[in-house]
């Protein structure tokens, strides 16, 4: 019978429906069930057995390079390798769009970061030996340094001092292209799909680009638009940081073909508090360690702000109709029965 | 209407319902079917809207640095740039609590570790040439080994044979804080709100902690209290490993206002098999690689024991009571006729 | 009662369904009401109460080396904190079965790959400086290097230009194994159970295989047999790269006895063209940097092939079908009255 089928059913319930409480008020409750049954079945597709369990995998891929040159730190090349964690082609993943680089940290003693207010000093007394710094780069050595009005610390040495770059240092992130390969499987109905053309086309992948009329099965994105598609800037964006949510929905009908299960594209922006100073951007730092001739290790230190994708799936699929409306009621027999046994129940 | 209206529709079906049950024991099944849909509508809130694809984003920022001393590697200086992995924020982290650090190892031949069953041997026999040692460290050389009692093999050398500390080198991540942005987004009802307060109080997210009676829209938590409220002791956690759950729950009446909508937070051990010694605890290793000036490589390896924090949301929105009702029933009549429909129904 | 209870009452209630409509066709509706009910109840189980809020916990660890030789990068020894990706026990991981490497690159001027299809130049003209070689490596120069037939780049130097090994480098990955701690807790029943079995032997989990006859109770699984139970080649797999996930079910119906509450485990490969040579495979790339004795940086790049396996938990816990039954109707008496009244309705 399939959907159309059903959806006939319930146009049939309605026109009776009308005829019968014209005719007969008393039957109002029987007839409210019968509306909420009705209301169950083909407004909630009840009938419908439901595929919850849908099973999926997301591989990403970035493209793109760029150069960045901070007065500190010099000329830096970014691949997908560095700025992409993690590189793992996860569903989650960060793009860095800016950073501050801290070289050649060491471990040992200096003045603590003025911006750490619990490590702002007077005197000694301020700095007890071994407390630990709040929020802060290490421990405190009991010197309170005047030169700088903070405590002496034992830490990575020199703590990090840079100031974000108001402008992004990699803001051309936003030509880098994103590619999103999603498969979905209904185990239940053995059913499963993809969400990139199927071609042997090696060409196809390397020039397309999305497009939500005419390429809906090259899922090949370039950040900017991304974000431009959330209402947002990119370039802003990508100064602070931010966290952008890509949902893929496939509302599959299965009593229909294939071709009609299709993935639909939306896109969000999940960390929305633009104007709020306080809980807005994204960052987090890392470290690369190394050795010297020396076997002394030293480190190079890197806050990076950026944007955080978070890819989403969501999936249903819906099959068998006919079979529990079968079982259900002897279909030609119920609908021309049932008009008068309504009528006449009393 | 909004809820209180809608519970209310209920305690009037239910004193009806005593009246017409004493009444008519004949209409007793049709009474059934009504107490079923009763159920459906009122006590699981069949006639809201509920609101499933719920989007989320969480971040979270770890602050504190810890020094340790252990006598064979040294002084070491833990930032969370370190003891949080991955580092990048996530909403599902593991913080190192404890660890055993094998430096300097070599790409080289050497006595498999005792602890490993499958490499002890009495005689050359016992380790053929080329065999991967079971849950071992290398490949056997075709050698045993009299000093150690066991098989020479290709491995990375020395290979790891310190204890796990039984107090946690990192005890002090007792007092480390996790800061935990959440923000949540209804899209169908295009309604959003996040877990921090919207202040532009710089100084308010510096200073506050989270308070399950005063302070929920601080969510800053100390590691020692997260671990507490599970009912668990931090340091026996920290030393061998642990998962810990929390839980932040959305339940939005969407009917209501804003600010009727808050999270509710909770927090489980996820590993409570606390006497099992065969399953409990977490840990794993990963290595750091280096080159000498040859451009020999070689790397120290951290086996490293600690909590890992699964933050998970929960959110339910729900609206449109009154749509649906004023479309299912023209409510006063409804109520009106019932009674009377009922009782005369036969 | 029980679900066994529950489940007589579906008998009855079909039985005198049969006898009721041979009696009297008129009360046809309300029979097709009572049946919904019923379904609903009985076949979807619409009077247990569902708990949706499953807690879980996935903790993985692979054990095994394997040696690797190639021509270009001599030996090298690939053990869990290599292979696995990011390394720390997730329920989604990566596995590394094959691998490009592209050692002691450093930042300077080379040719583009020839494989970067706009990278190729006949003239300096196609070669304008400072343009991004789009899908490529590098900043071009300006000038076209005639030797390649490629733009000259600022790159990390020399490009990667190896080839995929057809046969894959860790083919021993086969032999692998990972265990897998599931934890489970059904907050509102407080309910919770493991995977593994509870025992005090320390050699049992050194020792045991999975079986799903004769020992569901040790998760540990040979990377070859997940791969081969899902009908596909490891081999095959290893070489390109897959993703493969394993689904732990758990339906339990606490109604029962908690060891009537045990885990079922399937799995299926999630990327499933695998004739499709344009979307198949699972790659990325990771770089390790390294510095000289002059500080200057160079590192060595991976292109990684492998199999990622997504642990996916689905659990649900139904009770109390007792009580709302109880609630709905004074048990004894319905069953003898509803005979009755159906047939005397009119």
């Amino acid at each position: 019978m399939g959907a159309a089928g059903c959806f006939f059913v319930s146009l049939l319930n309605y026109k009776t429906e009308k005829y019968v409480i014209a005719e007969n008020r008393k039957i109002g409750i029987l007839f409210r069930l019968y509306q909420l049954a009705v209301w169950v079945f083909v407004v909630k597709k009840g009938y419908q057995e439901r595929e919850e369990a849908l099973q999926t995998s997301v591989i990403t891929k970035l493209k793109g390079v760029t150069l960045t040159n901070s007065s500190e730190t010099g000329l830096q090349l970014w691949g997908a390798e560095d700025y992409v964690v993690p590189p793992n082609g996860d569903q989650v993943f960060f793009v860095v769009t800016n950073y501050i680089e801290t070289p050649n940290q060491r471990l040992g003693f200096c003045a603590e970061s003025f911006k750490v207010p619990s490590g702002r000093c007077q005197s000694d007394a301020d700095c007890i030996e071994g407390e630990t710094v709040i929020a802060g780069h290490g421990i405190k050595t009991g010197l309170c340094l005047n030169s700088t009005g903070t405590c002496e610390i034992q830490a990575w040495c020199p703590v990090e001092s840079g100031q974000r770059p108001t402008e992004p240092l990699l803001s051309e992130a936003e030509n880098f292209t994103i590619y999103i390969k999603n498969f979905i499987r209904f185990p239940k109905f053995e059913f499963s799909k993809s969400n990139v053309l199927e071609t042997s086309n090696d060409s196809y992948l390397k020039s397309c680009t999305y497009d939500s009329q005419d390429d809906v099965y090259c899922p090949i994105f370039r950040l900017g638009d991304l974000v431009s598609w959330t209402g947002y800037d990119f370039q802003d964006m990508a100064a602070k940081g931010g966290s952008v949510g890509i949902l893929i929905e496939w509302e599959c009908d299965l009593d229909k073909d294939s071709s009609q299960c299709n993935p639909q594209y939306s896109f969000s922006r999940l960390d929305m508090n633009l104007n709020n100073s306080v809980t807005s951007g994204y960052n987090f730092r890392y470290a690369r360690y190394y050795k010297d001739q020396n076997g002394e290790t030293f480190r190079t230190l890197y806050k990076v702000y950026g944007i955080r994708f978070d890819i989403m799936i969501n999936g249903q699929g819906a099959f068998a109709c006919d079979m529990i409306l079968l079982y259900m009621m002897n279909t030609s027999s119920f609908y021309r029965e049932r008009k008068f046994e309504i009528i006449n129940f009393k």
